[in-house]
């Protein structure tokens, strides 16, 4: 039988599957096909919540005798825009001057492609890892994510699964194969404040309460002075506002409320609870200061609402599973990666309370593009750099999982 | 024949006609009824504008030898709001409790009312003024006043009309009859500052450019320092900042583009064109500052935009009319009036152009409120003020207009 050694193969197999988020598209389907082979146990539990499209995942085990070592990904992709401007068509896979085109191709089914071959290589050459390997695939990372990752990694340590490290695909790299992995992640969190004032007409405002000096002096509380000046393994914390709205029409009304909504990406210098409490803090002393407000007597009268829940600030510390990525990328292409924590979230801020997480795929420039692609020289690369990994992790002395 | 000397009479016949703006409600043709008896004649030019309703106006003229009295109002009435919630209906001119209820009972019918009553008892009384008084009554301030005293002026100096003082009957007073006359008003005019920025992801902030922060240094400088102290005349230039807008709804994207509107009533320190020249003298300064920009090496990209026409800052200095109409009030209530340029722009403006100008008639407290209601004993007074007023003024030695 054959193996599913060839990453290209793979992902052309993937490319044509369209799974728009949340739709399946034949997705998992083709996973199933390319794993069954390899003797992977096979699972695709639907997750479902009200208000949430269902949506499919795919949980594969290889079991053996020794660690077990997690890749976590996503089939769904984002919407392919302008179908039009796309060169090669958005889920055809067609190949021109050595570049696969299509929705997906390194976000991110280029990366489970890869991994699959792998381990196809793997067992085709040494009869597979002598430990467990697992894939938990999900349908719901561009979408609303309520059913995908977070559930799936519930549902699968209830079932008693345990985890040694995981490598989560995602397209890290910023320019070339081999540039960039990725050993944590900001936290990120949001929220809105709304200052409350009283209505009335413009010409007579010392009848009225105008909320908008108030909310000002909020604002510039929020953006100074910075948090931080970034960590040895993070950037600096960042607050953007990223809305002020009062919505009011009439130039001769002064209006009753005026609300900012701002998200934060922070570093380890902060908990998401931290963050919040320096938030509040910033907020209560603008709001009391009244600099903004020479002739009023009381504080600013302001509600702080967060939004979502927060994404927490992790960073892996296991040297083995860092180290041996960095070696397996070091002996594919000459070179040692950046250890970064830059970027927005990703779903390895859940992958990280089971256990060692990092992230490592193809080259990202594309991703989310019109005409998105991928090198079929950077396949085999990092198709190389996943097998050498699995080679070297499962080469060493771990403890069982 | 019966001349109409009672001014509640005469105000009852005016609420009983429904004329919420821009409809004329049968008002104009009980004013005609009134006035005829009086030996005024009549026009009612009807001005029209694309966009706008077609509005009615009244013209009327007793013609005289002697100098011209102009006295200026609108029939035209807000909207009842909550008709259930009126104790008494609003267009039915009920009496309880020495009130009479209406919509327009003090903005400003009862001002006509009182004004033809004055008018109807001098001529009972002395035969009539002996120079000429005219009557110039839109049906358009309340709406969009482009059908309005702007073109009633146009359209009857066109004709040859010259004045030479003129009184508005707006509600001037705050709490009492006798409080107060307008002899001026700020000017007012408004604005959008709109900064443009690069939309982006929250996560990349350096691959974007938040237009908000630049955007809170532009208000910021709009807001301080204060435009003056105020004047002799006048209350202390206001700026209001009435909205601000980005309307962004996603928490993890930098925005485009951010909006501030802005509001300033401004006194006789300033013109329009120098208040104007104000404003783009600071935002240009704070443009350039970056104060809120530490890491941007560009000045804020704005865009500012003037709304409407502005309306200009006046001061009537006819110590003549001043004086007359201070001495009738104070010979009717016992106190002399305060004079005032508080308070929002009004049709004074437009009529500054022509001839001197001031404002007095009802106590204000319930215009365009629920409810809205007029003291019987304030008609008498007003209508004595204004029979006062007429006689005095037409007594003096003044050029025939
Ligand atoms: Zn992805
Ligand atoms: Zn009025």
């Amino acid at each position: 039988m054959k193996l599913p050694t060839d990453p290209a193969a793979n992902l052309a197999a993937l490319i044509r599957c369209p799974s728009v988020t949340p739709a399946e598209g034949g997705a998992l389907t083709a996973l199933e096909t390319m794993l069954k082979p390899l003797g992977f146990a096979l699972e695709r539990p639907v997750f479902s919540e009200d208000g949430t499209p269902d949506i499919e995942n795919l949980y594969a085990r290889r079991s053996g005798n020794g660690p077990h070592l997690m890749f976590a990904g996503h089939t769904d992709v984002v919407p392919v825009g302008d179908e039009t401007a796309w060169t090669h068509p958005p889920f055809a896979a067609e190949i021109a001057n050595g570049e696969m085109y299509g929705r997906g191709a390194v976000d991110m089914k280029g990366g489970i492609a890869c991994f699959i071959a792998a381990v196809a290589r793997h067992v085709e050459k040494a009869g597979g890892p002598k430990g467990s390997v697992s894939l938990l695939i999900t349908g719901d990372e561009e979408g609303p994510a309520i059913n995908g990752t977070v559930k799936l990694l519930e549902w699968a340590a209830g079932k008693g699964e345990k985890w040694d490290a995981a490598i989560v695909g995602e397209p890290t790299n910023p320019d070339t194969l081999g540039d960039m992995i990725k050993i944590g992640r900001r936290g990120s969190i949001s929220g809105s404040v709304t200052v409350n004032g009283r209505q009335g007409h413009a010409a007579y405002p010392q009848l009225a309460d105008n909320p908008v000096p108030g909310l000002i002096s909020l604002v510039d509380a929020l953006l100074h002075p910075v948090f931080d000046k970034g960590t040895k393994d993070f950037q600096p914390t960042n607050l953007e506002v990223t809305s002020i709205d009062v919505g009011n029409p009439a130039t001769n009304v002064i209006p009753a409320k005026a609300t900012a909504t701002f998200n934060i990406r922070f570093n380890d210098t902060w908990t998401a609870e931290t963050i919040q409490a320096e938030i509040h803090n910033r907020l209560d002393q603008a709001a009391g200061r009244k600099k903004y407000r020479p002739g009023k007597k009381t504080p600013v009268d302001y509600e702080l609402v967060w939004r979502d829940r927060p994404s927490h600030v992790f960073l892996t510390r296991d040297e083995r599973l860092i180290e041996t990525l960095c070696g397996s990328v070091k002996a594919t292409v000459g070179r040692k990666p950046a250890l970064s924590t830059s970027g927005g979230t990703s779903d390895a801020r859940f992958i990280k309370d089971y256990c060692p997480v990092v992230e490592f795929g193809l080259v990202g420039q594309t991703m989310h593009m019109v005409d998105e692609r991928v090198a079929l020289a950077d396949l085999e690369t990092l198709t190389g750099i996943y097998q050498r990994f699995i080679e070297d992790w499962f080469g060493q002395d771990h403890a069982v999982g």
